[in-house]
């Protein structure tokens, strides 16, 4: 998936990877694995840490990401099924984005304009469109983990989640952040 | 303190903890220690900070916590007690939120509404409010360090913040970080 | 670079550095070494980002730092040479702000009069200016990475970033965070 990357003319191609050999990385280097934790739901910022995740996963390395608060967003159906709700859960959802597609940008949103032209940009330079990236590093064996802690909070079921999401709390999250040498909060 | 954490139907009890065998994570199991540096003070970062924090407590790690820019509004009392100011450190001080329970959402603030909701929401679910989480993490051994550089940017001073906070810099949160093998910008 | 902590009354050098001899942090202590990804373009995340990095050179580490996305703002310049531009680029390049002194701040921004405020305190509190801090992290060998891919999303050429900085993408992040021992994504 490194591929998503188009390198202008003057990219340098200075991948530096630590030889083993290497003192100061050895400990670090016996196995690479990233957690993300996705707290934001702004398009952009999901965008990175799919593109982060992706590129992980092109290295060869594991990934789970952890998705909580507004994050959720980026895991949710366009067209959730129909099921009780309370008026609260309602409010939510009514509120927030359903889905990657409806996601504001952190900045120069512009009131959906920004994402517009973000999104057209990505498609003329051939970047692949934030769902196709969802769905390339969940068919890729990135883990994709929703917070039932915020689940609960903001309303949120599994089925209003798009297929093969599983359901986490901060324990799990840890146990995968602690055998990773990479961890980010997004 | 994990209890915090609302287990709906379906919770998958997979926290995975790799075992001592496991070559991957040998030199980073040796100890747990996590350093979350909280420079947002928007409602639902520090509310996820907390929530990291007082879960890494529960599961017998450490935790220390570096609070600097609008984070440090996290931790004023509402009712510090009177000295002198320079106007500046006034208009700073009126500016921003003093304490917990005012500060906005980064996203859905809703002049207000927003973290209303939350705030009732994680009563109607039987989580702690952010007060008593940060509570709760300080009296659970988390060290809560405010930075000093930006404390005297924004004219805070120590008294102006709850008990049980350290004063410290950029030097003593590395010597934090070095020793931990979880690290979140929040 | 450590002087740039003004350290008020009360501040207590509580510096903890781990003796070699501490079990837990045997493994990270070999070498220090940090990689900030910068994806932020607010003015407050990009100056916690350098007063990170200038206190990382100061303690006598290595540092990284990547800029994607509206993180590359910081390193451009505001008179950049003329080139051919198509017009969604020259949208985008109207629209972002053009170096860290037109950055706006992620809160309390207010129309321009946050980021004046910031600037006038940091003055009177004899904090360097934040390109001021760009340039004293990059004369310290700080490596300054602009992200190739969101460059050309954003129509953001070399030329229009400030000297020193190099091009690289994931792969190049990945291949220097995975030799840190500290990692935040700002």
């Amino acid at each position: 998936m490194l591929d998503i990357v188009p390198e202008g003319p003057g990219y340098a191609a200075t991948f530096r990877k630590g030889g083993a050999g290497e003192a100061g990385t050895a400990a670090a280097r016996i196995r690479d694995k990233k957690t993300l934790v996705v707290f934001s739901g702004d398009f952009d910022r999901v965008l990175a840490a799919f593109i982060l995740a992706n590129g992980s996963v092109a290295m060869g390395d594991e990934v789970s990401m952890f998705f909580t608060f507004w994050g959720l967003n980026a895991l949710r159906r366009d067209d959730p099924p129909a099921r009780e709700r309370t008026a609260m859960d309602k409010a939510f959802a009514a509120m927030m984005p359903s889905g990657p597609d409806r996601m504001p940008l952190s900045t120069m949103n512009m009131l959906g304009g920004g994402p517009a032209m973000i999104k057209r940009i990505m498609k003329d330079h051939n970047v692949p469109s934030l769902p196709e990236l969802i769905g390339s590093a969940r068919d890729s064996g990135v883990r994709l983990v929703a917070c039932t802690m915020t689940m609960e909070l903001l309303g949120i079921a599994q089925q209003d989640l798009i297929d093969g999401v599983e359901l986490g709390g901060v324990a799990m999250m840890y146990g995968e952040s602690n055998e990773s040498n990479g961890q980010f909060f997004i």
